[in-house]
């Protein structure tokens, strides 16, 4: 396995994806300063209806980049990539269940597969940085947590589940910065959809679904965005023959840019 | 057929809907101040997919409100709505072809017709109009200039065509203002995708597609943005069996407010 980078900020998104093509599986926070990292649902074409409806009606969490026809395996947003591969590490469910977590997915692709990008609250990181706010999952080198809360997503056909959200811990005095930043990135999850109140949500701060444990300091207060493993979730729950996703926190790096995706432009 | 009011911008979207059920049929520019109008593309399931699909790779001209499933006929953004009656004209198309243009949709509905809910740029108008940008078709009682453009809308499926562009004529000290404004609603077309050269997109400002001639004025410059009536363009080159949606202009008035589209949030 490839080694980890001693700046992985600087590396390019094709250079990424060569390493993760290697073998290399790590979280990407922090990576590829500038472009834009993506989550990943890949289904069979006779499921993609109902996860496209899922997705446009939940467009909070599950913001559309991209979407590869069936059989397609690079486009636009990984040019000379290939999306079998590129990924550090996915996650393969059979009815709904994780029987696989692997680095490639020679074993298990088809040509009736078809992609879905979908934006990662990754690409405001960098924005929130910029204005002075710290990520502290950044700084701790670990994994952002995330959490199944008891909000339910918006059904489609087959598809239902829970919102998934991401959290981070946010001073109290720039929490509406954070609100007002992130609000400018709506194809990338855009403003919090809750701030303050994890019970409200039904979630123990100390029991991320995925991800790492983050503390949450002294005059700091957890903040929630809605996040791109919803439609994993949703699967889990409502048990397609098959799916894939991405290992949470080891996402697709795009030759998008962040900048594409604030509030001017998103085609 | 029931008389247009005399003071449309006050009117209910309710009480305008039922007007339109009642058989009016006048464009809707201005009507029923705050709240969302919106453009409409019914299409059997069939052909669900590849229109969701196009939607979806086409988002600042095709951003997707609301869906309703194969039959339904109401919903969140039509509460005690029909589908069939409450938008004041429809185009209903067979094989690409315009067969009518009727006031309800009785002779046409049928139970695996889905109904896709389009945004419309009629939700920034009142935040430019607020701004002190004055709009040329308002001031005018006629609708806004529609055109075909030589831009291609990525395709998706069965379903392509070209991008078709609102225009609206802006003081050119104000074009800055029109496009920080607008880009706050990227669910409602955002910001523009052109600004001041029509011959770039092929367009000959005297001859709209759809809806009617507005002069641009002396220190004026045309400024285009997507429009919603791209997908009927896309209907009229693709040629699936039936189609159908609003006559352009003539829009479906919605129970969502405006202010739900600024950037915070469009779920």
């Amino acid at each position: 396995m490839p080694a980890v980078p001693a700046d992985p900020t600087v590396v390019s998104p094709a250079a990424a994806r060569a390493l993760f093509r290697a073998g290399l599986a790590t979280p990407t926070a922090g990576w590829c300063a500038g472009f834009t990292q993506a989550n990943l649902i890949i289904v069979p074409r006779a499921q993609a209806f109902d996860v496209l409806l899922f997705a446009t009606r939940n467009p909070q969490a599950c913001p559309i980049l991209g979407v590869l026809d069936a059989g397609e395996t690079s486009g636009p947003l990984l040019v000379d990539g290939d999306i079998r591969s590129d990924v550090g590490r996915y996650r393969v469910y059979e009815n709904g269940v994780l029987v696989a977590e692997p680095t490639g997915l020679e074993e298990w692709w088809r040509a009736d597969l078809m992609t879905f990008i979908v934006g990662c609250s990754f690409t405001f990181e960098a924005a929130l940085q910029e204005a002075g706010i710290a990520i502290a999952h950044i700084k701790q080198g670990t994994n952002v947590p995330m959490y199944r809360t008891n909000v339910r997503c918006a059904p489609a056909g087959a598809m239902s589940g829970p919102l998934v959200v991401s959290m981070r811990p946010i001073p109290a005095d720039r929490v509406a910065d954070a609100v007002r930043i992130t609000s400018q990135y709506p194809a990338v999850h855009g403003a919090p959809v809750h701030v303050g109140d994890p019970a409200a949500l039904g979630i123990d701060l100390d029991r991320p679904d995925f991800g790492d444990v983050v503390v949450v300091g002294p005059g700091e207060v957890p903040v929630f965005w809605a996040c791109g493993v919803t439609p994993q979730a949703a699967v889990m729950e409502s048990r397609p023959a098959l799916a894939i996703g991405h290992a949470p926190g080891h996402m697709l790096i795009t030759d998008a840019r962040d900048a594409d995706y604030l509030v001017a432009r998103y085609t």
